[in-house]
């Protein structure tokens, strides 16, 4: 069992809309909507790839039941989620028919009370004791202290289970400090981590901050691993064109999945940058394109060195 | 008792973003959410004047379920909303903090079927049997027959209730031919009823095509009304700058308390002048400022002529 942990869950709402034009009216030709938030994200890949997966974080008021009960009708996923009196936030993505591009709406969340988040960190302990990893995803609802990821990694280390933190900011600047297994930073989230525009020299800087791997996520050029063990570079036989939404989650579901095999870090490293790739071909945005990712998985090129023992 | 009928009823939500620009992401700074359609909203306004109003219309799902439970929350309304099947639709308004502008995102509403439809006319029927004056507000849901207004009007009639048509396009061209008491077109819909832009000339078109009394909302302007008993004006004492939202539905609810009341005609012109720029003035969108609109009362300015008997 993998657990997944997504502090600030969401629903994510989809409008698509002829052509979106600002200070006027539209009538949303199409409405989709489904559970959301990125550790949910990475839980929904896992279950696709065979992993069974507990999702835990907050979840509250009439847009958390309603994202409840869609988990519910996704197989291979557990609901753990804790109780928030706050409503669950929305998501909402505008995408303009006419050029493809999305403009995205993102509520705050709800506002934790210091009870809440007290009476997670018990559920969260209590679901360690029966996962073989777990990764901590996303932003931070309001009313959480800055450091909640410290202690979640912190918590995760003393159960000896292995952890992945994923976010951004003053987030990711504190958690690290935690010591976590594996950070998976894109270039923007690294350069304002550690003031580095150089990955080479940004994901050093990152393992110094508390890091045991840093795996930065370089876009189209694919993912540059920095771990203990060695040095990886790791790309996509060619560059893929379509919607990037998730494929951010899908690597780290790679990452994850490959951690709670054992699978070497070069295998491990093929598997994300596939599943990353085969999200950005899908139509479905956050959703994975299963022939694409396995045509893709022996094609990605992993080069790089091992360290001297 | 009025009753009050909105078809497609709404969760409204608005967020506010300190600036919105397209195909970039936003984080919401505000969110907030009221029952909504247009019908819900002249309650709202009929409610705060002291009358007891009945609403009824389709809710259904979640959203549906939220709807009516901030309804539950409103004194003076009774909920007697009928369910469907599909979900409630939401609107979302998208508040620009540097320019105060707003973008509209209106999803379409939930499929009715045949059965919902005749059910519901059902209720609307026994609901008739008690009220003094119904309005009919909004868009059609998907799925209704086009002359759907057409056949709530005429039973309206039938059972010796006056009824106000608000809605626009083929929903109003059609329902008119039902011969509402009353019907109250802005000057686009009227424009786009009759192919006129010169309102004294359109109103008597509407008139000609079913309706009793035409009165016409002229934005800044104030209204336009031609009844059977003469024609009349009523404008603001000087114009007024805010929030437009809302404030057609709030002209409809003065119509419709002076209906109920048996008001003549210029009183309920006044009445409804005035509500309508004090919904304009108030600082929340589609509520109005009750101070305002008892001091705009009295110097509402109405002008015109009772016909020859």
């Amino acid at each position: 069992m993998i657990l997944t942990v997504t502090l600030n869950t969401a629903v994510d709402i989809t409008y698509r809309v002829p052509a979106l034009r600002p200070h006027t009216s539209h009538r949303v030709t199409e409405v989709t909507e489904r559970p959301g938030g990125k550790g949910v994200n990475v839980a929904r890949v896992l279950a696709a790839l065979g992993h069974e997966v507990t999702v835990t974080g907050f979840a509250g008021g009439t847009t958390g039941g309603e994202l409840r009960d869609r988990l519910a009708a996704l197989p291979g996923i557990v609901d753990a989620l804790a109780p928030v009196a706050g409503a669950t936030r929305r998501t909402v993505a505008v995408v303009d028919e006419r050029t493809g591009d999305t403009t995205q709406l993102n509520e705050p969340g709800p506002v934790v009370t210091a009870a809440e988040w007290t009476a997670f960190q018990k559920t969260y302990e209590d679901l360690l004791g029966s996962v073989s990893a777990v990764a901590l995803c996303g932003s931070l609802p309001p009313g959480l202290p800055v450091g909640a990821y410290a202690a979640l990694v912190r918590a995760a280390r003393a159960a000896g289970v292995p952890v992945l933190l994923d976010t951004s900011g003053e987030a990711l600047r504190r958690g690290i400090a935690g010591r976590p297994d594996i950070v998976k930073p894109n270039a923007d989230e690294l350069a304002e981590l550690t003031g580095s525009h150089d990955p080479l020299r940004a994901t050093q800087d990152a393992r110094r901050r508390g890091a045991r791997t840093v795996v930065a996520s370089l876009g189209a050029e694919g993912l540059l691993a920095h771990t203990p063990e060695g040095l990886w570079r790791a790309a996509p036989p060619a560059r893929v064109h379509g919607n990037p939404t998730g494929a951010g989650d899908s690597a780290v579901a790679g990452l994850l999945s490959g951690l709670a095999e054992r699978l070497p870090w070069p295998d491990r490293l093929a598997r994300a940058v596939a599943l990353s790739a085969a999200t950005v071909l899908s139509p479905v945005a956050g959703e994975f394109d299963h022939p694409a990712y396995e045509r893709l998985l022996p094609r990605v090129a992993v080069t790089g060195e091992v360290n001297a023992a």
